[in-house]
């Protein structure tokens, strides 16, 4: 059984490689590549996988979901400059897929630590745009 | 390949173990253990899992689909109290995980004579939190 | 201008007028006068009046409207059974036409006295189903 | 990794089996017999598989998936009445998950020419009713 | 105070102009005018404005509000192609526009019969396009 | 009648006054005033008003407004860092409010020049938060 629960947040970033000419990403990224950046209001769903506790009925505690991505993922992106000011997106490029990979770097071993399996991270761009991320 | 139909009902669930005290209940629950109950417009998506019929194109005729679900879900859930109203909701909480799970209990053998195979239940309790029950 | 703020809240509502004989609440409600209540995922809509500030560019300060918003209709309806455990509703119809001007009654006096003008309440039940009140 | 877009498109069609006589086309698919059609705002969604590029940050380049897409499924479905204006749907009723294969025998050889492995087409008739096609 | 109830069809229709050239037609409407038709899931939303009866709580019986939507506008244009099936859509061109005011004629009148206030007929061709009709 | 087309644009903006201090900013705007922005994607909506033609049956034409929408908004915003790169938000606080009246002065001149009445500018800065902007 799995249990999915979304977030929103809103940030901006560029399609920026920096090891990379101007021109080139440019011809890579298009109008993403403003080094200025422009903003998304980013959806995240988060599934963990598991049984229902006998007693509770609950997969996991809904509570503690919550704390844990808000701590690791919308209270450090919400209302950032990605490439700016959160790490590691000074150097890795914050595609979809790279801010989806990062989101579940951030869960995963808090998640595992509380005994949580996490299944996926679904990272939507816009409503056009979604990223599963699997590991 | 995979058909999945969508239907909605409104009804009210309180989360609560009737084998645990109330502040127990309130510690694990919140404010869902509000025995008065509060209320949700439940999503589910049924799908159904099979190859197209050369001849009708279709994996599962989906009026009998829809009517499955309607004498097996939608009408007795639709306008209830859960805990008061729906066995087995006296004995067992109703978190979305469980009455997701109820709802396959319900489903599956029904089709299962009707040569359906179901692939999965999926509820939401809002837009923001769903369950996936894949047995 | 009008600007426009969304929230939700879930509550369970019975369409009941205790004035009324079962059978004429039956009759006039059908399966809404269900005693034991059912729910919604209530979404409601609050639109302020007013020019933009010259200075701030805002028509109004959302955090004070949040802050309005939450403490006389969020908290107060969020998890209830209205009939119950939210007046009016113990003697008045808990109808969306009448949660709807309940609301606006809520509002409107903390609104003005913060010199928010109060131009329309929007109550959905569900996504099919709402009610505008002006006054 | 999966990648998704979403796009959509408005097309005509009739559940009519040539094969079959009339009587037996209304008792098969009911008023979506009308042979002279009616028409959906189809949504269709394609994911793609594989792991971000280490330089792009990119699973596959989104402009050359729009072009396909555009080029083998929107520009000529959308404004058409598929039974009459588009092969195969002549001959194959144009269920949704007829339009759905269909739609996979389109895009997987040209994704696969350009190194992409398609990993699903989901097709929505309307928000109530998907199809997910997986080869 | 205003109640809207919200509905769907499938039709298809053809902007086409019988009194103008192909050519004509082409210039106009572009894609639109393709003989053969194309579809839309059409929404379509109705707004009755009055005040809530003190006794019931209501502004206007949903259940009438639906008996009179389905007779005179869902039954009679679901699954049809509007231009050959539905009067006077073989005289009138079936923009937004057109179907919108129609709806209009079909419901006031009923309405008045009833005593509701028809106040606003609001017509959604896709997410992206509506039309909203005051007489 | 109005006849309402919607649009979708991603840019940053940050909520900054130059006329005022950091502090003031931080004071007024919250996370809002972060100096290196935040993204949101934007959803316009613009509303025109009038009888529909009697030979088209369209209140005016949407290609026509598509055109003046993206040669006018679309284009200059979509994937731009507001306060730096479009006039006038170098010096008026991109608020919500104050971007929708910016597009309404952009568009109403051209509209009016091409004979067709602009009603409503709203815009979406998320789902749960817009303006409506009449003049």
């Amino acid at each position: 059984m799995l249990i999915t629960r979304r977030e929103e947040f809103s940030a901006s970033h560029a399609c920026l490689n920096p090891a990379l000419a101007p021109e080139e990403n440019r011809a890579l990224y298009g109008e993403d590549s403003n080094p200025n950046g422009h903003g998304h209001n980013y959806v995240v769903e988060v599934s963990i996988e598991g049984d229902p506790d006998p007693v509770s009925g609950m997969v996991f505690d809904l509570k503690r979901l919550k704390a844990v991505l808000h701590r690791q993922v919308i209270e450090p992106f919400d209302h950032r400059f990605l490439n700016r000011e959160v790490a590691p997106f000074d150097r890795v490029v914050p595609t979809t897929e790279n801010i989806a990979r990062e989101i579940w770097r951030r869960l995963e071993p808090e998640l595992a630590a509380e005994k949580a399996r996490l299944h996926r991270v679904r990272l939507y761009e816009t409503e056009d745009l979604y990223v599963d991320c699997f590991e």
